[in-house]
């Protein structure tokens, strides 16, 4: 058996406590897998006091972590800190600086400076790993860069947030509306304290934009990402995309469209039929469409220390087993910046909900906006009152063009009758 | 642009055209990601003048394909012939032997020679790659291999025919009979006008074959796998399946169990809240369960020229970037032989099918011999008349042993009142 593989560990919150479980436990049946050992030399985290349900005694501790990006005794940093930017961004940087291989689980940093990182590993032919930063333990990174290699990608889209999806099909099972279940995901710790980061989609565009750099070969751009949460269903929202015969899934959605590079987070209402409405809870899935290989979905737990201790330490045998390709499908150098699409020139059905004032009139305010503005409604769904004595109106348009419906909801921003603003959920279709 | 892989093709049917198709189509692509060129640069087949559809002009035909593994111009041979020994294992060996990697297609060869051909690949440390040889276009050899290299797997099981999963859920929603739809699919070109192979389980035995190797490193034993096809499914069943909330499903399933190898391929009733029960079509799923990752699903095409191609053309790349590691998840020569498990030991609910003559005292007889047996009904289901006048009887037995429910139909098994052997189905569980 050759040298072992000799990391440090960055951070020990649950990720980094899930990693040293998980190569003690399975550590024999590792070193058979890469051929070596990979053996924790070091660990680092802010409070060394802190009883993390590990025992931290056979490794060396770090008082200062950026010693380790130049620890004669490392060969492999893995960075579980967190944040885009600080010491997170530091520490990987200086470590690939000096010639170290790095493990991440950071989402935000990649999203944020992958390119420059990637170049950085690349100039240096060493490794930069990151499957743990998307979608927890399903590696999606390397079926994307290394399983679906032949083809094209069409498109990449998926359930990335398991908070949301948690959320969305409580709200779907019990009927309960938002606030309450994220409150009950809160006590169970399926959700922040403070939950805005989930919620409003930023977790799953940071995955997002990670997902496009590597399907499309554009360079990663996170601040083009369209974002929008799910604050605003309710569940009769929910109940109303039932009765059609679609769920309500928080989304992901990528393609690159005649050289413009389309990205969105966004609420979609998904047919009975596509593999996406059966997954349900904190399940993530991403699904990759090749020219190819046709519609390939990979799905499983998207986060919890055991799945995404299982990407970190998958990342770990690539770089022990001797991999030290490209970080993204292909050179950081060649990936083209694409300029961003115009969403607006996109086709397709959408759900719209208002919330109105019981009074006369109002519903034909609403479909004249509409029909000034070119967009035909295929079906007005239903029309009910609130508790709070409002009418809540839902309809689903004809294809139409994204920047109609806009228009025409811009036409009714200054309405007295309209109480919020109306909710816009798009209906998934090949063409999305 | 470093040197091409330069490679050639034995066998030019559906796959080897759809290689062809690939290659060109995403050639540009293909050389930014594997860091150098594809190149095909000799082709062989048995009938040169056969019309495929793809102009052969630019490729140099070689009229012996035995020639091919000592052409010093071929860096990589992609086996593509078919068939467990003969032609396409000579091809295999002898490329092996002289230095050239190989990329197959063909999983009757790896599940009958997978060790031997490991072992000569890993001893001149070149690649033996066949992500094509399983699950057609989804990268589940990659997803076992390197996506859930950090997990014991506990057991890996999923829909591994497409055939088969198009006649059961073609059955499933029009109520036909097997023997109707399997006739509609040979029409329709999704069943060969020989389909033992595919019904009779024996293509999925040699996928499950593989996937059991690769996750739990023993060594590959097709001859353990226990197989039963579908042939006597019948409509009745999967109706009675789905009012107890089950669908009908054919199962390749291994784990591994105290040291001893259990695999099995059989019709399984899959309850319908598994994401299993919503495969449908001739799409194919896999399921692996790790000890850190949990449950990680892959799903997508099983079979076709272009999700076949995207799989050998994967496995192309993975070369052309310089991977050359174990053949399987660790070396060959550490795997271990293991004994197959005794499945009369294995403990779960089953469902039994019976068609009976139309007479007293019938469900008394088989009542009898089940509680003689100890094997306790949980339900009846239903007892209905057939088109030929004879009672179809199906029950659910409580937790038992397969051995005791084995022995009660060994005790019918004179009786003059049964009409054709019972069938029995397993109720997947996580104890499968």
């Amino acid at each position: 058996m050759t040298s072992p593989l000799r990391i440090a560990l960055a951070g020990l919150g649950t990720v980094g406590s899930g990693v040293i479980r998980l190569v003690n436990e399975n550590g024999a049946m590792i070193a058979q897998r890469a051929g070596r050992p990979i053996e924790i030399v070091a660990v680092t985290a802010r409070d060394r006091n802190r009883d993390r349900g590990v025992d931290l005694s056979a490794y060396r501790w770090v008082d200062d972590m950026n010693d380790l990006a130049t620890d004669p005794e490392v060969d492999c940093v893995v960075e579980m800190i967190g944040g885009s930017d600080g010491p997170a961004y530091n520490l990987t940087r200086n470590s690939l600086l000096h010639g170290k291989s790095v493990v991440t689980a950071n989402k935000a940093m990649i999203a944020h400076h992958g390119m420059e990182l990637a170049g950085l590993a690349e100039d240096q032919n060493i490794a930069l790993k990151y499957e743990a930063a998307v979608a927890g333990g399903i590696p999606v990174i390397k079926g994307l860069r290394d399983g679906a290699s032949a083809n094209r990608i069409e498109r990449v889209y998926g359930i990335l947030n398991g908070t949301c999806n948690y959320i969305l099909t409580t709200m779907e099972q019990h009927g309960t509306d938002f606030e309450a279940v994220l409150k009950d995901a809160q006590e169970l710790g399926y959700a922040e304290a403070d939950p805005s980061f989930d919620i409003d989609g930023v977790d799953a565009a940071h995955k997002l934009a990670i997902l496009a750099a590597l399907s499309f070969g554009t360079a990663v751009n996170f601040d083009a990402v369209d974002v929008a949460g799910i604050r605003n269903i309710m569940a009769a929202d929910i109940g109303q995309a039932k009765a059609l015969g679609y769920r309500i899934r928080l989304l992901g959605m990528a393609r690159l469209d005649g050289g413009k590079l389309f990205q969105r987070v966004n609420p979609y209402l998904v047919p009975e039929n596509h593999p996406l409405a059966h997954i349900d809870g904190s399940t993530n899935a991403v699904v990759a469409e090749g020219n190819f290989s046709g519609r390939l979905m990979f799905q499983g737990a998207g986060a919890g220390d055991g799945p995404t201790a299982s990407a970190v330490v998958a990342d770990l045998i690539d770089i022990a087993r001797g991999d030290s390709g490209t970080v993204f499908s292909m050179p950081a150098g060649e990936m083209t910046c694409s300029e961003p699409a115009e969403s607006g020139n996109r086709t397709g059905k959408s759900y719209i909900r208002f919330i109105v004032a019981d009074k006369p009139g109002v519903l034909a305010e609403i479909t004249a906006a509409m029909r000034d503005a070119d967009v035909s409604i295929e079906s007005l769904i239903q029309t009910q009152k609130t508790a709070e004595g409002s009418v809540l109106i839902s309809m689903v348009t004809h294809q139409s063009l994204e920047r109609d419906v806009v228009a025409s909801l811009d036409k009714l921003s200054d309405s007295s009758s309209l109480q919020g603003a109306p909710v816009v959920m798009h209906l998934l279709s090949d063409q999305d």
